[in-house]
């Protein structure tokens, strides 16, 4: 049954997750911290996997598998690296179960591995190991390859999508013989995701480099991309690492270039996860349910037919056929729900809940009339069209809806988008509207790890397109040459 | 560097492991069992996954996704099913490393589970303690569920592609209302499972059950395909299971039928892996490498160029280029390897081990005569053609060397199954001939064993179309009405 949701402005979190169960998004499985990925939540996200596998192809990655279990011994070679991962890891100790005489089940104590096996949080070592195998000469280079794959990161507090002990995304991991080509690839990957997250999922990004405290581990550089969320709290949507040598010389991986010499070889990572059904979900939906972008949305059309009798059914049947039809043969997703087991009402509220772009209802006077009831999720707004325009105006509604959110969530973003002077403006801000707030800041770890401490506000990235500028930090007065964006996170 | 395989002939084993590498499938990683898929052998993978994915959609399954781990308490709820996987499970115990103060990382003692979670080695379990909370009446039925998925079950043996301790697969898990539905719907997805592997890997198969003892743990039907490879052994391409109400009564997942009377639900469960890349490889491939069906080939045409200056090199580019945009517009995948940095001999042999369909060399000759050089893989047979038929000729190629990649695969079979009257009959074919052999068997499970422990030789399946015909057992004389199909098997 389609119930109501908690109103978003009296618990933004309490919405959010009764959305996301009662949308049949997600739920939480029996183990702790893995979610469940519903039928409907994943054929969301197979669009999502299908646009970027698509977008990395075009730029010449290939797709490939590496296992899921990485040996203790990896981890540790690079320093950095295993400091930002072991906390989180699952291991894997024994490899067989046995009889406990009573019916159940025990581990096997006889069947302990040698080498314990961590389940990959990402997977730069594995790959690294593999490339050395890989890459001799120059001939090998660049190397660009992604995996889809499940990663686990043990977490004490989950939420659904936003931060699960395992969840599902695409590595990228590329390999280069000059430095220059590397930070080109890495530039290259976050303005994909930019495109990707702006253009398919209407959600306006901030592209920029993380501050050092924020950097993935083992990364000489980290750029993001930054979403603001409807109650004012930053997301970060997808991130694209360049590495340097650093993985190169841990696992020993060299090139002989055309010249003869012999040098590391340059390195990036990327990814994105099932993260971004969180923010797809915060950044458009409402008290009544999901709002889903028609680029995205699994059906862009459900055709709900309203009747007393079979007669009638059959008279508005043949023209939801019809309309189906025809809307599908301009490309669009349609669906018509004639099922009699559940009511008009209940439908109505179901697909708004699930977030359905366009909404066609037809009963016996619309047959009399030439017409059908169409309702817009974005807007909420129903009008009364002639069976003669429909086609045309779903068409062009497509583009307006994917248009409009996009508009409206930037607009917010530039609502919610305050630069300050001072630190006690910035906490002002902060603790009143939230939202990205930019500000000036010395560059200095300990100034943003006391911002961090006090107001539990991060630096969320340094804009790529942060204009220079002579100030000082809002902290220490020190000088400073741009703006940073600050927002509490996710 | 291309280099020779060890022939097929001298040493199946070697070729076989030799070839898969070679030909950049995939290879062995630094995890013992776990296999790397590399980029090639993947994006044949995908192709696979991709037809069998609209073959699942177009029979109303959709995808979902349940968790990597399965809690150990939930596998002792099926006694059959625990029986048959305790054995090969890989088991965490801990959830996080730590400094041991000399560089490295241990496994930290205080981050111990209270209850050990299995890495999956199939999902049955985690996904009916799901289904129970999803199903309540029969408006909820049936549930038609897929997944793709990785799953782990220890082997001390492994075998790239047919054997790994990690393997990817699908596995779909329906829930029905009646008995009569899931058997209609465990026998539609081997019928799926045998329309894929014989109309895209040109791989025929035989339709059956497995005996009690070959069985899925927890079934009370399993349906299967059973491919015969070029060494004369049995390979099990995929299987369906009608699982009873098992599952249901273990999780105790009712409905609620029309009638308002409650029963548990009916199952069914079914799969295929990447094992299914070790069935291509072995029907079709020979000394020089792999052969590739055109429906499943990444590149079904290959273009080299033969020149020596650059000023050729420009005028075999342009017919190159042109006969690559007519082929494309056919939709056929079409590469030209235009690389300077290796010789056509080099790439001849390339293409033949990665089993590209069809070569086309072009050289400065040809520009003049206005012809190409064609290469079939499947014949390893050249022929000079005009440009003017160059398109045509190719389009048609791409069936006919479909259908002689299945018809070549049928008759190998054919030769090799033999039907056999006595137990010594059957021992002195499976030794020097081996194949499929068809003997009357009287139905019992210490036979079965007995063949099984004196010959190697297993029931690979009771075929669906067997005929009805009034026999006796080979080893016990029972009567018996069919004739069973056996092997050896991978």
């Amino acid at each position: 049954m389609a119930k109501n949701l908690t109103k978003r402005s009296e618990d933004y979190s309490k919405w959010y997750n009764e959305l996301v169960i009662n949308a049949d998004l997600a739920e939480n499985s029996g183990v702790r911290g893995c979610m469940v990925i519903k039928p409907y939540g994943f054929s969301i996200w197979e669009k999502m996997q299908a646009e970027l596998d698509r977008m990395f192809k075009e730029t010449g990655h290939q797709n490939a598998y590496f296992p899921l279990f990485i040996p203790k011994s990896y981890f540790s070679k690079e320093a950095s690296h295993v400091d930002g991962f072991a906390k989180e890891c699952a291991v894997v100790t024994h490899y067989r179960l046995k009889d406990d005489g009573e019916g159940g089940v025990v581990v096997d104590p006889s069947a302990k591995l040698e080498e314990e096996l961590i389940v990959r949080p990402t997977s730069e070592t594995i790959i690294w190991d593999t490339y050395r195998k890989w890459i001799q000469s120059y001939r090998d280079l660049p190397l660009l390859v992604n995996q889809w794959a499940n990663v686990v990161r043990w977490e004490m507090r989950t939420r659904l999508f936003l931060r699960t002990s395992e969840f599902l995304w695409q590595e990228g991991h590329t390999a280069h013989a000059t430095k220059k080509e590397a930070i080109e690839e890495t530039e290259q990957m976050v303005n994909v995701y930019a495109d990707f997250v702006e253009e398919f999922m209407a959600v306006p990004v901030i592209k920029g480099f993380k501050t050092a405290s924020e950097r993935f581990a083992g990364a000489e550089e980290t750029y993001c991309i930054e979403a603001l969320m409807q109650d004012g709290k930053a997301l970060q949507a997808g991130t694209s690492h360049f590495l340097g040598q650093n993985f190169a010389k841990a696992f020993d991986v060299k090139f002989t270039a055309k010249d003869g010499k012999q040098d590391y070889v340059w390195a990036t990572s990327w990814g994105v996860s099932t993260r971004l059904m969180g923010a797809l979900i915060m950044t458009h939906s409402d008290d009544n349910g999901l709002v889903l972008p028609p680029k995205l949305a699994p059906n862009q059309v459900v055709i709900v037919p309203i009747y007393r009798s079979e007669e009638q059914f059959d008279l508005v049947s043949d023209i939801a056929n019809q309309v189906m039809k025809e809307l599908r043969a301009e490309g669009i997703r349609v669906k018509f729900d004639h099922r009699d087991t559940h009511k008009p009402g209940w439908k109505f509220n179901e697909y708004e809940l699930k977030g359905v772009p366009v909404r066609l209802a037809i009963g016996p006077r619309d047959v009399e009339n030439g017409t059908l009831e169409l309702a817009r999720r974005d807007t909420l707004t129903k009008e009364i069209i002639s069976r003669s325009e429909v086609i045309a105006t779903v068409v062009q509604l497509m583009d307006e809806i994917q248009s409009n959110l996009y508009n409206k969530a930037a607009n917010f973003r530039t609502e919610n988008t305050t630069e300050v002077k001072s630190y006690d403006e910035f906490k002002e801000v902060l603790n009143s509207k939230g939202g990205f707030i930019l500000a000036h800041w010395d560059g200095t770890s300990e100034t943003e790890e006391k911002i961090k401490n006090e107001t539990k506000a991060t630096i969320r990235c340094i804009p790529l397109d942060a204009k220079e500028e002579p100030g000082s930090c809002m902290i220490t007065g020190k000088p400073s040459n741009k703006k940073v964006l600050f927002a509490k996170a996710y």
